[in-house]
C-alpha cells in the first residue's frame, strides 16, 4: 500500500450491514464449500503461509511492464513461488507432496501467479504425461529430474497448423537403423509447433509428439523427449529453432511457444516407451491399450471444469460485493439512490452467478469421484465406464467453461465502466476462463464427441441393451415418451431437462438415420447433423448438473448440515432450476406442454427466488472463502472499500509519477502552438 | 515486413478458389454497402491517402511497450494522424469539413489508430457539445479553438461513484457574487471526475458538468468550461488534482482520466449559457428546453449502433476468410481434412454474423434517417417524435454493442487457439465493442427506459391515441390478438417477433397494472417489473431489425441490384430471420402455435441457408471491402497467408531478438543449478 493510501481500516457500512443481515452462518457456509472443516483449516493455513511478506502493490504494478519485462518478472516470480512452496512442504511434512508440487498452480494461490506461471503445464501435465508414458527407468531419468526441477520441461503437441486432429500432426520422427536414433524435422512452416506453454524462453527439454517413421512407414503420433537448450548456456541446441509464439489476449507471460526441428537426433531411447515401443533392430511393437493415454487427458480435464467453476465463483464474489457497495439510480426518487443490488435486473445479472458456481462445483466433485472410480476400475483392467466418463468430462469442461466465460462477463458489465478497469481484474479473469473453451480440446468438437456417445446410448437403448448411469434416462425416455403432469417440483424440473435432451437425441438420431437411409456416408450425415447432436450435447450436460444439485441439496448431506444453510442452499437450487428451465424453455417447450399460467408462475418463482437470495448474497460469496489476495480486484474485496481502492491503484499507475508526460514536450505541445 | 518475412506473394489457394467460385460481383456488393459507387470510390481514395507509407509492421510492435510508452506512442501517432487528415482535406477542398475533423475517428481510418486515440471525444463529442450548449460567443471563444486544435478539450460527466443518473452527480459550482466568479469542488472522492477519454495528460481545457449552486440553493446539472492545465508549460492549474485511472481491458491509451477540483475558480462567462442562463447579480433563467442536450446523446448513440454493426462485420471478414484458409478435423476420414469453414457447426458460427452485421447496419441507416427527419423537424419546433427517435436510438445502441460484442466472441472462438493471438486483432476488436455496452448509457439502463416507452405506447394503443410508426404494431395485435396462420413466410417470421414482443409489453404491463393495484408506488412496481421490462425492449428491437431488413432486402431498392446480388441478399434475410426466430423461440412458442413439424422444418431451413451461403461466404466479406490495414489480423488478410503472418509477427516479438532471456542467467539458471 502507498503511503498516501486513501483506504479506510473500516468495513464499509453497507457491506457490514448485509453480513449482519444474514440468515445463515458463513463459516458453515465455508467449512461445507471446503469440504469440512479441516480442509476450511488447511486451505486457510496455505493461504497465510504463501501470502504473508508478498507485497502485492507492487506485483499489481507489473500490469504497467513492457511485454518482455513482464516474461522476465513471471519467470522470477515462479521460481520464488516454488521455492516457497517447497520450504512449506519441507517446514510441514518433509517428504510429502501435498503442497508441493501439487499446490503449484492451484486455486489457493491464484493471485500470486500474476501475468502467468510458465511452469504451470511441467507439474499439472509433464509430470502426469511423463508417468503414464515412460517406461520406470525412463521416469528414473525424466520424470525425477521434473520433480526435482533441474530441467524445465514443455509438452509440445499442437503445431501451428494442426490442433484437435492428431493423426493431421506433421512433425516426424524418422528412426535411423544405423545410429540408434531418431530425426526429428518440422517439414513445413504448419508443422511448427506452436502453443505450449513454457517452451518459448522457458524450457530446455520438450515431450514432443511426433509422426513415428520406420523405414519410411508411418505408425502415427508417438511421444519423445527432446532437449532443446543447452543445460548450462541455454543456447538452443544444433537444428532447434525455438522462441515465443508474441502476446496474446491473457496468460499474458506464460512464455507460449514455438519449436521447429531440423534434422535433430535423439537416441532411440528418448521415444517414451512404456506402451509402444521401437527395438534396437527396428521392429515396432505396438501399444496394448490406447485407453491410457486419453485417461491421462480426462483427467486433465476434470481439473478444468472444477477450475472454470471456482474461477467464477471468484467473479461472483467480487460482483456480489460491488453491487452491495455501489449506489446509483433511484427506485424511489424520495429516497437516496439504492445499492444497486436492489435492483431486480442487477439481481438477475449476480445471483445467478452464485448458483451457477455451485452447481457446476458440485457437479464437478461428483465427476471426480466418478474419475475416481473409473480410475480404479482401470487399474484392474475393467474399461466398461471409461466412455461415459469420457462423455461426461468432457460436458462439463464444456459447460463450465463455456458458461464461466459468460457468467464472468455478465458480472464484469454487471460493474458497469468500472468492471472494465484492471485493477478489478474481471478483464484478467475473464480472459484466463474463456482461454478454456479452446483449449485442452475446443468445446465444439468435445460437443460432437458427446453426441456420438448419445448415438450410441440411444441405439443401445433401442436395442434393450443396459445404459451407463447417467445417460440411463435416454431409455427411459424411450419406455414412457409423454412427460406427463408438470407440477414445476424440482424433480419435475430436473425430468423436464432430461425430456428436453432426450428429445433433442432422438431427432439428431433420426435426422442422422434418415441421412443415411438417402445415401449419405456416416461421416457426411453426422457433419450435417452437427447443430443438433451438439444441441443434445449441451441440454444432456444440463440434465446431468440439474440432477447432481438436486441430490447434493436434498439428499442425505442434507443432514449433515444446519437448517439454516439447507434453507440458503434449497434456494440457491431453486434458483439455479428455474433460471436455467426458463433460459431453456425453447427446447422444454417441445416436449412439456406448459400452459402460459405455467410460464408466468415460473418467472414469478424467479424473481421470488431473487428476492429470498438478495439479503443472503453478501454472506454467501463470504462462505466461498477466497482471500483478498486471490481475489485481487479494487472492486471486490472483503472490506468494501471500492472506490478507495480503485483510486489508489489509480494514483500508483505509472504516468501518474510525474505531473507533465514527455509527450507534451515532444509532441502535443509543439503542435497545439504551430495551430495558434 | 522484416527482412526475413515467410508471405509469400500470392493469394492462398483455398481462398482463390471460393472468390473463384462466387454467385455474384463482390464489387456490386461493395458498391451497394457503401451507398454507392461514388461513395466506394470515395472511401477507397481515402483509405489509400492515409495508409501510404505507414509501417504497420512498426505500428503493430506497439503492443510490446509498457503502458506509459504506449501512451506516449499514441500522442504521436493521433496527432500524424491529424496532420495527414487535414493535409488531405486541403488538397482536395480547402475549407471543407468531409475530411478533417469529420473522419478523424471513423471506420475508415480503423487500424491507424494502434492503441487508441486520446483526441477522440475532442472531435465525436467535444465540439458537438460546445456547439449545441455555446452561446455564439462562446463557441467563438472555445469552439473555434478546438476546431484548430489550439487547445486539447475533454468532456467530464462521470464520476467515480456516479454514472447513470446525472442528478446524483456531486462535483459542484458555487456562485460566488462578489467576484462574478464559480468556484469549483469537488467535495468526497466519488465526486472525482472518472473516466473522461483523453483527460489525463492529454488536455488542457475540460468541460465539466457540475451541479450549480446560488446563494447555496441547487439549481441542478450544469456545464462549465475549466482550464485544468497551463497551456504553455502543461502543468495543472492551481487546485485541480488531474491524471489518468490507470490501465483498462482496451483503449490502453486513450488517457481516460480523473478531475478532482479544490476551489477552483472560473468567471461566470465560463457556464455554457446558450439555454440556462446565470445573470451578473446571481439571477437563474432556466433552459427553455432540455431536449437539445438529450439530443446530442442521441446522436452519439446513433454513431456507436452503426460502428458496432461494423466492427462486427470486421470480425466476421476475419473469422470467414480463416475458416476458408484453416484445414482441420476430416469430416470423410478418406479424404484430406477440409477447410473447417465445411463443418457445419462451424458455418453456425460465422455466417449468421455476417447477415448480423447486415441487418444491424441496415436498421442504421433506417435510424440515422430517422435522426435526420427529426432534427428537420426539431429545428422547426416540433418534438412529436422525439421520444420515438429516442426509444430506437437506445434500441439500437443496446442491440448492436451486446450482440457485436457476443458475435465477435463467438467468431473469435471459431477462430480456436489462433483467435487468442493478439496479432489476430479479435481480442482487441472485442475489448473495444464490450466497452460500448457500459458506456454512454448502460445497456441496461436503456432497455428499462425503452420499457418505460413502450407500457406508454401500449397505455395510449389501449385509449385509441395514435401511435408511433415503429410502435404501431403493437396496437394492431390488440385490436387481432391471435396470431393467426403459420406460414413461416418471411413476413409471417416478422409478424411472429412482433408478436412476441406486444405478448412481453403486454405481461409486464399486466404485472406493473398488478403490483400498483397492490399498493406499489409506481417506482417499485417498475423495478419489480424490470426483467419483463427489458425482455419487452429486447424484442422490439429484435422485430424493428427484423422489419427493416425484410424491407431493404424486398423492397423498392432491390429494383436497383442485379439478381444475382438480390439472390445472396435474400440467403442472408432468410438466414439472419430464421436464425434468430429460433433463438427466440422461448418468447414466441408462447404466442404462436408451431408444431414438432414446423419447428423442423425451421431447423431444416436453417441448415439450407447456411448451405447455399457456405460458397459464397468470402465474396460477401469481399464485399465489405475492409482493407487489410483495417482488419490489422494475421487470420484475415485479403491473400489469406494466414499461418505465414502469424509467424512472421511471432518472430518479431521482442523476446525472440536474442537467443537466450536475462532471466535465464538471473533466475532460471541459477535455480535449476540449485536443484541438481
Amino acid at each position: 500500500m502507498s503511503a498516501s493510501s486513501v483506504i479506510p481500516s473500516t468495513v464499509n457500512a453497507d457491506l457490514q450491514k448485509e453480513r449482519d443481515g444474514a440468515s445463515f452462518n458463513s463459516e458453515e457456509f465455508a467449512a461445507w464449500w471446503a469440504g469440512g472443516a479441516e480442509q476450511l483449516k488447511f486451505k486457510r493455513g496455505i493461504k497465510e503461509y504463501m501470502f504473508k511478506d508478498v507485497d502485492f502493490a507492487a506485483l499489481n504494478q507489473v500490469d504497467y511492464l513492457s511485454h518482455e519485462d513482464m516474461c522476465e518478472f513471471a519467470v522470477k516470480n515462479s521460481i520464488n513461488v516454488a521455492k516457497k512452496l517447497r520450504q512449506l512442504q519441507a517446514e510441514r511434512n518433509p517428504g510429502g507432496n501435498e503442497y508441493w508440487p501439487t499446490l503449484y498452480d492451484s486455486p489457493e494461490l491464484w493471485g500470486l501467479h500474476k501475468v502467468g506461471n510458465p511452469f504451470t503445464v511441467m507439474f499439472v501435465m509433464v509430470i502426469h504425461a511423463l508417468k503414464d508414458q515412460c517406461t520406470p527407468e525412463q521416469y528414473e531419468e525424466f520424470g525425477k529430474r521434473v520433480e526435482r526441477f533441474e530441467v524445465s520441461v514443455a509438452y509440445a503437441q499442437t503445431e501451428l497448423g494442426h490442433g484437435t486432429y492428431l493423426r493431421g500432426l506433421e512433425t516426424r520422427a524418422d528412426y535411423d537403423r544405423e545410429t540408434d536414433e531418431f530425426v526429428l524435422n518440422t517439414p513445413t512452416i504448419t508443422a511448427y509447433k506452436w502453443w505450449p506453454g513454457g517452451l518459448g524462453q522457458c524450457s530446455n527439454y520438450s515431450i514432443v509428439m511426433a509422426q513415428l517413421y520406420i523405414d519410411g512407414e508411418l505408425k502415427g503420433p508417438h511421444l519423445f523427449y527432446v532437449q532443446v537448450r543447452e543445460e548450462d548456456t541455454h543456447e538452443p541446441r544444433p537444428g532447434v529453432h525455438i522462441g515465443e509464439i508474441g502476446k496474446k489476449m491473457g496468460f499474458l507471460a506464460v512464455n507460449n511457444g514455438f519449436l521447429g526441428m531440423k534434422n535433430v537426433r535423439i537416441p532411440r531411447t528418448r521415444m517414451l516407451m512404456r506402451h509402444a515401443k521401437v527395438n534396437r533392430d527396428g521392429t515396432y511393437v505396438k501399444s496394448p491399450a490406447d485407453a491410457l493415454t486419453y485417461f491421462a487427458m480426462v483427467r486433465t480435464r476434470c481439473i478444468i471444469a472444477r477450475n472454470m467453476s471456482l474461477i467464477l465463483a471468484v467473479a461472483a464474489t467480487i460482483g456480489t460485493r460491488y453491487s452491495a457497495v455501489r449506489r446509483q439510480s433511484p427506485i424511489d426518487p424520495k429516497l437516496p439512490e439504492p445499492q444497486i443490488l436492489d435492483h431486480v435486473t442487477q439481481q438477475l445479472k449476480v445471483i445467478p452467478e452464485i448458483a451457477a458456481s455451485l452447481a457446476y462445483r458440485n457437479a464437478c466433485d461428483y465427476l471426480l469421484e466418478l474419475f475416481d472410480a473409473t480410475s480404479r476400475d482401470k487399474d484392474q483392467g475393467r474399461y466398461e465406464r471409461l466412455p461415459e466418463l469420457h462423455s461426461l468430462s468432457c460436458a462439463l469442461k464444456v459447460l463450465c467453461s463455456s458458461d464461466a466465460a459468460a457468467g464472468i462477463e455478465r458480472l464484469r458489465l454487471a460493474c458497469g465502466g468500472h468492471g472494465y478497469l484492471t485493477s478489478a481484474n474481471l478483464g484478467n479473469i475473464y480472459v484466463n476462463a474463456t482461454a478454456a473453451c479452446t483449449y485442452e480440446g475446443e468445446n465444439t468438437v468435445l460437443l460432437l464427441q458427446i453426441g456420438r456417445f448419445l448415438m450410441k446410448s440411444w441405439r443401445a437403448a433401442q436395442s434393450g441393451a443396459p445404459l451407463a448411469p447417467t445417460v440411463s434416462y435416454l431409455a427411459e425416455v424411450q419406455r414412457n415418451p409423454e412427460f406427463g403432469v408438470w407440477t414445476g417440483s424440482w424433480e419435475n424440473l430436473v425430468k423436464a431437462m432430461q425430456f428436453a435432451a432426450a428429445n433433442k437425441t432422438r431427432i439428431a438420431f433420426n435426422n442422422l438415420a434418415k441421412r443415411l437411409a438417402n445415401g449419405q456416408s456416416e461421416e457426411v450425415a453426422a457433419n450435417q447433423t452437427g447443430i443438433e447432436l451438439t444441441q443434445a450435447a449441451e441440454l444432456h450436460g444440463r440434465a446431468f448438473v440439474f440432477h447432481s444439485f438436486l441430490t447434493e441439496v436434498t439428499g442425505a448431506k442434507s443432514k449433515k448440515r444446519s437448517s439454516a444453510l439447507n434453507r440458503v442452499l434449497e434456494q440457491l437450487l431453486e434458483l439455479y432450476l428455474v433460471n436455467v428451465t426458463l433460459n431453456n424453455m425453447n427446447n422444454i417447450l417441445r416436449v412439456v406442454a406448459l400452459t402460459d399460467a405455467d410460464l408466468n408462475k415460473l418467472q414469478s418463482r424467479l424473481e421470488t427466488a431473487l428476492t429470498k437470495l438478495r439479503p443472503d448474497a453478501v454472506a454467501i460469496v463470504d462462505g466461498f472463502d477466497f482471500a483478498d489476495e486471490q481475489l485481487n480486484s479494487t472492486l471486490g474485496s472483503y472490506d468494501g472499500n471500492a472506490y478507495e481502492r480503485i483510486f489508489d491503484a489509480a494514483m500508483s499507475a505509472p504516468l501518474n509519477q510525474k505531473s507533465v508526460p514527455k509527450s507534451f514536450h515532444e509532441h502535443l505541445g509543439p503542435f497545439m502552438k504551430s495551430n495558434l
